[in-house]
């Protein structure tokens, strides 16, 4: 039995094109409408064939869906959840893709008073954007966490649940305020600070740019890569989750100051003690497979 | 014509043994010498038969040598040049694969007043350590920066540069100083921040170990992996280029403050303009080969 139908997809970039593989691959018998604001994009998603269907409008994306995955910027998806409100059939279970979840869930709420909503979000992805930057198996053996607020269906949870196993995916479920708290260390301030460092290596006068990018494989070039994400995307996560983003840089920050103090002073103990801390955290993360254990991420040394 | 006939690395772990495998690959006819302090590492070396002879004393090792490469931590440079100094042949060249220069360069000359010495830095590495970690590869299409002093011999330092294209690396020769300004950049301060943001993420209370782990496909991973460098490395490191990792820090923290402030006050454009300008340093990265072009660093998704 698939969780879903007639699924819906809002918006058509990396993730939102990746859902439409992944369910293409995982579960071929849904109907796959997709819509996105952008008409490149839907001519782009039309030309991949992305979905059996791509709508002109959200409300006709919508009309007959059991599943609408809303896969636009989090500083968007009240608006487009407003466009599809009087599309919406009353039976239909609205999730989301959005990085952060306390204040997305707020603006579903008020755009769809009536919904069954159940927000979602899948913890992977690449620096690539746009439908073209899309594939099936995104979501293989990452985490998407759920964040039902009280009052949800435990049915329509466990659907959305069994809807993102079947493409792959590995679910953990929790409250909003808390996912918003995990995933500012994870996930937001990382991108922060690898946009910071990117921002200041190009702007020095002592050091060329062409000089920065020619020995970036010294550790650089790693930071290169999340800080190529999609401008919207980050400013909107920024804005959205800003209090637990502050909380967590403002912990980085006293802990870059004491380091700092440590080279000051040349308290080398200090700083042995810390790098022989941090390499246990790596070995879990590969234990766990959440990376490669390949060295160099699995770069290609030839 | 090679520009040496027999070489000897002390120091066999991910770098000398890097240039062992790469000499035997691009030199064959090279006699090669090993030596290092820890006997755990020469029996390995041995048994990996990295070399033709694993000399028990670095005085042993360089009796014949044209070639003296130095590949032990930066802090460790200067006993280890003083070990072999008695039994170092006249015309010798001795050189070093360390991540700053103006420091071993000024302890090398204290050991070796009267050597011909050629710092240099291939600009290369992965997140392991030890003679296992080491392949022929790693140098291929990466940098290697010599940082020769006035009155150094024209004809050693072009030796040394057709040693390490011999390896597949490109060569560039600037002054020591500038060479530490420019790695503080492109290599310390990254690991600086890497080794911190790890710190950080392991020390809250709101947000248990397992629960980083876990959703570290956001972005932590990414950090996680120079995190992991060798600690008495980088110990080094940050101790010997203290004055241009603290310059560096103090305009990344002054970048990261006028962030924090774009996002306390909601100024999305600050943040989106930043955002688009460092996705143009990732792609040149990759158009001048100095990263995988394929997306999440070419990671399987399987």
């Amino acid at each position: 039995m698939l969780p879903f139908a007639r699924v819906s997809v809002i918006g058509l970039g990396l993730i939102g094109s990746s859902v439409a593989r992944a369910v293409r691959q995982h579960m071929p018998t849904v109907r796959l409408t997709g819509h996105d604001a952008d008409p490149t994009v839907r001519a782009t998603a039309e030309r991949l064939q992305l979905c059996d269907d791509i709508a002109d409008t959200a409300g006709a994306a919508v009309t007959d869906a059991d599943l609408v995955l809303l896969c636009v910027p989090v500083g968007a998806m009240g608006a487009a959840a407003a466009e599809f409100a009087a599309d919406l059939p009353a039976d239909a279970i609205v999730s989301d893709v959005g990085s952060s979840k306390a204040g997305v869930a707020a603006a579903l709420r008020a755009a769809l008073p009536d919904a069954q909503i159940v927000p979602a979000h899948p913890v992977a992805g690449t620096e690539n954007s746009g439908p073209e930057a899309g594939f099936a198996s995104l979501f293989h053996g990452r985490w998407c966490i759920l964040t039902p607020v009280e009052g949800t269906n435990p049915a329509a949870v466990a659907r959305v649940e069994a809807f993102w196993q079947a493409l792959g995916a590995n679910v953990e479920t929790m409250t909003p305020e808390h996912h918003d708290l995990v995933l500012a260390v994870t996930s937001h301030l990382p991108h922060l600070i690898a946009y910071t460092i990117v921002g200041t290596a190009s702007d020095l006068e002592q050091v060329t740019c062409s000089e920065v990018i020619k020995y970036s494989a010294g550790g650089f070039r790693d930071f290169t890569r999340i800080a190529a994400s999609d401008p919207t995307m980050w400013r909107d996560v920024f804005l959205a989750n800003k209090d637990a983003v502050l909380e967590m840089l403002q912990r980085f920050s006293e802990d870059l100051t004491a380091l700092q103090r440590a080279i000051r002073w040349g308290d080398g103990d200090a700083l042995f003690d810390l790098f022989t801390r941090t390499r246990a955290i790596r070995r879990s993360i590969i234990e766990q497979g959440q990376d490669e254990a390949r060295p160099d991420f699995g770069r290609s040394h030839e």
